[in-house]
C-alpha cells in the first residue's frame, strides 16, 4: 500500500470508469473526474480525489441520481434559476455556469442561483471556465456546517466559499477560492494527527472559547469564521459565509444551512455563479494589460523584513498544477486504499 | 466648543447649506448630505460629517466639480460603464445605482462599474437603495491605499469595502457594510490618542512586522488585510481586497489603487455595483420569510460561554440609529470646530 505518485490522466480514467461502472454517462463522469484530478493538480487534496468515496457511496445508495436531470426553473435575460435535480454537483455546477456564460455573452453579465445540488468540489473550477472566454467568473456555494456565528457555539454556517476567476495577459489569471472560515476542517484534522496545536483565532471549543487543541475543536467544537473572534473583526467573515449562504440557498430556496439540521447541511447544497463579459465596458486587451500590471506592482512592492516574496491569488496553485503534471499528483496512503477498495468494489484497477 | 447632539435634520440642513454655498445643486447637495449623516446616524463616524471638510476643500480647489456631470459610456442589458466626471463621490453612486437598478428590473439583474468618481461615503448607503424596490444591491469601491498584501510593507490597497443589502420580512433588512481591512485607520488613531495598544494582528510598522504599537502604525506602517498576517489566513483579506479593486479599478478603466502613486490612492475613484432582482427566481414573500427565519436561527443559536447575544449584518447600525433619532448625532469636539470653520468659511451657522 502506502504512498503513490500517479499522473493526472491515470487519475482522471480511473475516477471516470469507476462513475461509469455506477451508471454515470461517460461526458458526465469525465467532469466529475476533472473536477477531482483538477484540485488534486492545485494542491487542494481535501476537495480531490479522497473525496470520490463519499460520492460513491452517494450513488450507491441512491442519494445522488447517477444520470444529470438538470433544468432551468425560471430564466430572465441576465438572471436564472437552475434545479440540479439531486445530480452530481460537478454536471450540475458545469451545466450551470455554461448556461450562465451564455447568457452573459448575449446580456454583458448574468448570474444563475442553484438549488438541489450536491457538493461540486472546488469551487474555483466553475469561476475558471470563464476564463477562456475572457469573461471574469464568480462562483459560490455553501456546505456543511462547520463554522459558528460571532459569539455562537454551534455550527450554523458552512466553509462558503467564494471563487473569483479573472484573465490577465502574459501573467497567469488571478483566481481566488477561498473558504469564508478562517481555516479549513481539514487542517484541524492533520494537526491532530501530527499532535501540534493550532494558531491562536482560528476555532473554538464545545462551549465556544477559542482553542488551540484541535482534539477539543473535533470533540463539539467548531471552527471560526475569517478574522477569527470578534476582536479581530471574525464579524466580516460570518458576514461574508452568510452573504454566501443568502446568495445560493436563500436566494435559490434551496435552504440556508443552518436551517437543514442544527449540525449537519444536508442537501440539497446551493451554489450562485455570476459571468462578466470584459468587453462590453471596454477592449479585453487593455483590461488584461492592465491587470498584468496590477500583479506586477504587488508582487514587486516591498516585503516586510524577513519576507522574500508577494504572492497574488492563485499563484501557489498554479506552482503546484505545474509540478504535479510533470512528477505525477502524490497520493497519502489512505486515500491510495481508499482508491483502491473503491476499485475492488466496482471492478476497476487503479494503476 | 466642546461636545454637542444635534438632530439628525438639523445636521442634514448645514451640510445641505455648505454645499449649497459652494455651488453644488440643492437635489445633490441633498445626496451627499444624506449619505454623511446616514453614516453618523448608524455608528460610522469615521464615514459622516467629519469628512465634511475634506469634500469642502476639494469643492474649494476645484478638484471635485460642483455640478455633478456623469455619463453612461457603454451599456448592454446588465452591465454598464458609467462616468463620474469626477463629481461628488455620493452624486455618482446614487445615479449608478439607481441605473443599475432600472436595469435588473428590466434584465434580472445588473452591473454597473463606474470610474472618475470620488469619495462616496459607506458603502452600505448604495446597497440598502435595492431595499426599496426589494432588490439585493451590492456596492464595492475602491480607495486610499492604507492596507499591505500579505509579506508586504507598503500599504498597496485601500480598506475596499465589500456592502450586501438584502430585504427580510419582519425582521430588519440584512446589511453586511465591510472593510476588507482587518480594521478602519480611524480605530489605529483612537488607539494612538487614548494611548492603548491595538490587538494583535492587525497591523504592521513600517518594517512590514506585525505591532499591537499604534504610534508604530502611523509612523509609516499599515493595516493588515481581514484575517491578519498569512499564518491567521491574511492571505484571504487581501485576496478580497484585489478582488474590489479589479471590479472597481481595473473593469472600470479607473485604475487600480496601487498603481496610482505608491502610498496614495489619487482619483479616480471608482465603485462597482450589482442588484439582483428577487421575484426573477422566486416570490418575494417566500424569499423574505426565509431571511426572516435565517437571521432568527442565527440570533437563537446557542451562545458562546460568556456571552448573551449573537447578532446579524448590520444590527449594531440599526440599533445606533434608533438611539440618535431619537437622542440627536452626537458629534467630538473635534467635528464641532471643524463644522463651525466650515460654517464660518461659507457663511453659514452650525445649529
Amino acid at each position: 500500500m502506502g504512498e503513490r505518485r500517479i499522473s493526472a490522466e491515470e487519475l482522471l480514467q480511473f475516477v471516470m470508469a469507476v462513475l461509469s461502472r455506477l451508471g454515470v454517462p461517460g461526458d458526465e463522469a469525465r467532469i466529475v473526474a476533472d473536477v477531482l484530478v483538477s484540485a488534486d493538480l492545485r494542491g487542494v487534496e481535501s476537495h480531490g480525489v479522497g473525496r470520490l468515496h463519499f460520492y460513491v457511496d452517494d450513488l450507491v445508495l441512491g442519494r445522488v441520481r447517477p444520470v444529470a436531470e438538470t433544468r432551468v426553473l425560471s430564466e430572465w435575460p441576465s438572471l436564472a434559476l437552475f434545479d440540479g435535480g439531486k445530480s452530481l454537483g460537478a454536471v450540475v455546477g458545469h451545466r450551470a455556469m455554461l448556461h450562465c456564460l451564455d447568457m452573459a455573452e448575449r446580456a454583458g453579465m448574468a448570474s444563475v442561483t442553484v438549488t438541489n445540488s450536491n457538493h461540486y468540489g472546488i469551487a474555483g473550477y466553475y469561476a475558471m471556465m470563464a476564463l477562456e472566454r475572457d469573461m471574469i467568473g464568480l462562483s459560490l456555494t455553501n456546505s456543511r456546517a462547520h463554522t459558528v456565528p460571532t459569539f455562537g457555539r454551534q455550527a450554523m454556517l458552512g466553509t462558503n466559499p467564494i471563487a473569483l476567476a479573472v484573465p490577465a495577459g502574459e501573467e497567469r489569471p488571478w483566481v481566488l477560492d477561498m473558504a469564508t472560515s478562517a481555516i479549513p476542517l481539514g487542517k484541524v484534522e492533520v494537526a491532530q494527527r501530527k499532535g501540534i496545536p493550532l494558531r491562536e483565532g482560528l476555532a473554538v471549543d464545545a462551549k465556544g472559547l477559542p482553542t488551540t487543541d484541535p482534539e477539543m475543536v473535533l470533540a463539539g467544537g467548531a471552527l471560526l469564521p475569517l478574522g477569527g473572534p470578534a476582536e479581530t473583526a471574525g464579524y466580516k467573515g460570518y458576514g461574508l459565509s452568510v452573504l454566501v449562504d443568502i446568495l445560493t440557498g436563500v436566494l435559490s430556496g434551496g435552504g440556508y444551512c443552518a436551517a437543514m439540521s442544527p449540525v449537519w447541511c444536508e442537501s440539497p447544497t446551493s451554489h450562485f455563479f455570476a459571468a462578466i463579459r470584459i468587453d462590453a465596458v471596454r477592449p479585453v486587451a487593455e483590461f488584461k494589460a492592465m491587470m498584468d500590471r496590477m500583479i506586477r506592482d504587488l508582487r514587486n512592492s516591498p516585503k516586510a523584513e524577513g519576507q522574500s516574496r508577494i504572492m497574488v491569488a492563485g499563484e501557489p496553485e498554479y506552482e503546484a498544477e505545474t509540478q504535479r503534471r510533470r512528477e505525477g499528483i502524490p497520493l497519502g496512503a489512505k486515500v491510495v486504499e481508499e482508491l483502491e477498495q473503491i476499485g475492488a468494489r466496482v471492478g476497476v484497477t487503479l494503476p
